[in-house]
């Protein structure tokens, strides 16, 4: 939610210009995106996002996560692609950092999804998981089972000052996962992070998927219980929306489908999510200052879901 | 540089509704403004920053801000209008807060202008005080002559803290200014914070002048004081450049001018203006968290400055 690097309109027209883009207009530093700076700029050859790729990703994944986009494009998904500079390369270098420009989409993302536009969502990631089929490329998802089993560790007895049995519900769960986990259920590069931020919607209609900076080769029906635990629930805490959960699984039947085997553990593969974001929530929180004007998530909201999977 | 309020995609649908700029397409939080959270929005109707007031600005100064750029807009200045909601107002009420609609401008803000960019800031000045002359409203001005003694005050012995010596310096400069200040010179409603920020620039021509929201009732030319000691400086601390200066005293002369006791008076009018942002920027040093996702500007930067005006 921040813009951590400031690049000086002189050198952004530079840098528009090393990517073919034509002549620079207008640029806005956007507060979205947690992990790099990015500005909104407007060029005589179009509407980009100019992205700086900040300490936390890392530079030697950036030929995976900009290719993958170019191949879901290509594929006829709705991502948006990344401009080339005239050398070819995806990035170009500025200071020491690589910068990238990607097309502008645009769309908004919803905070409360009706059933029409979930069954959009469910398709669209269906439709990511069919084209990802024949891309080349992969890389470990450093946020799957062994992840949580170290981050678990590292947030340790601090977890209680979350909540009181914070840390024995974690290491309980995390026993549970790991001699239940359906390790063998076909993997895929899935999005590993489609909330509805990462969504772009005009009406009913998908515009948009962004920010495929956790992609990850995967056991692929997890990215269906991510997405599911991400947009199935009320943020005001009523609690899980059936209509919701039910039309993303829909949607996702449409253009791609789970296995019986796929189903049977998806109650297992959302536990994990929630296990997931509940523990990168806690790290962060007990790691940001509360001062800090960053908006800390509530780690909560994703044990209360991980309870409502449990107790399917 | 943040987003403090968010704005759910179904809301801000609403709120462009409610202004008769027809159907949402897009927004962006954007990090701009240090006081306000910004959304760089499109619609069928065009393109807007939407505008959501933070406590840092009183809700009873919106008229006089958003009625002023209107007058500077007829008046031919380039200003951003602001667009008026369905019932004639200039604002919305969203959960309390006051929300305004201002028309997009396209153009960048330069970080080292030439001396062509730095008279078309000076022409551009001196037209907003040709058309503020007709403008009814007035403002006192909180960052004037009284306010830095008071801020003075306040900053007390911290000074020291960011630099020895600081607090002796500010009060010695206080002394100065309360016994030379030459408040009968000619009043105006004035922008009072011309930074570069502040304005938008499409190759050597200003497209936009932008965040009225320190407009106040002032000495007229303490503001060409302020935009004089805002540009004619390098940030790198090479100091004072005389072609940028000169070019923006130029520009000004084009279209309005300094009268012989303005000019003559320009020094101390000067020195006041750096002492208005030495202090400023002091304050929210002193009162930022270093870890803070905020950019602390340094105070010492309008040290410097105010030594050089004191010089001649």
């Amino acid at each position: 939610m921040a813009v951590y690097t400031h690049i000086p309109a002189e050198d952004m027209s530079e840098l528009v210009c090393a990517f073919g883009a034509g002549e620079l207009l207008s640029a806005k530093g956007i507060a979205e995106g947690v992990e790099n700076s990015n500005y909104l700029v407007d060029t005589t050859g179009g509407r980009f996002i100019l992205t700086v790729y900040e300490k936390r990703v890392a530079a030697e994944d950036l030929p995976f996560f900009l290719s993958l986009i170019d191949h879901l494009a290509d594929k006829g998904c709705p991502v948006p692609r990344a401009r080339h500079a005239r050398d070819g390369a995806a990035t170009v270098n500025w200071q020491g950092k690589f910068i990238a420009l990607i097309e502008f989409a645009e769309g908004l993302s919803v905070s409360h999804p009706t059933p029409e536009q979930a069954r959009a969502v469910g398709q669209a990631l269906g439709q990511v998981h069919k084209a990802a089929a024949s891309f080349p490329m992969s890389r470990p998802n450093s946020l799957g089972p062994e992840g949580w089993f170290a981050l678990a560790e590292r947030c340790g007895d601090d977890l209680d000052a979350i909540q009181i049995g914070l840390r024995e519900r974690v290491a309980k769960e995390c026993t549970f996962l790991n001699s239940h986990w359906p390790a063998d259920l076909p993997h895929s590069v899935i999005h590993a992070d489609l909330f509805p931020d990462n969504v772009l919607m005009i009406g009913n209609k998908v515009s948009a998927l962004i920010d495929f900076y956790f992609a990850c080769t995967e056991v692929r029906a997890w990215d269906v219980a991510v997405t599911h635990a991400a947009w199935s629930f009320e943020n005001d805490g009523t609690g899980f929306n059936p209509a919701i959960g039910d039309a993303l699984l829909a949607g996702y039947e449409d253009m791609f489908g789970l296995s019986r085997e796929e189903r049977s553990a998806f109650p297992i593969l959302a536990r994990g999510a929630c296990l997931r974001f509940l523990l990168t929530r806690a790290w962060d929180w007990l790691n940001t200052p509360a001062d800090a004007l960053v908006t800390r998530k509530d780690p909560l909201a994703f044990l209360r879901r991980l309870e409502h999977y449990a107790a399917l």
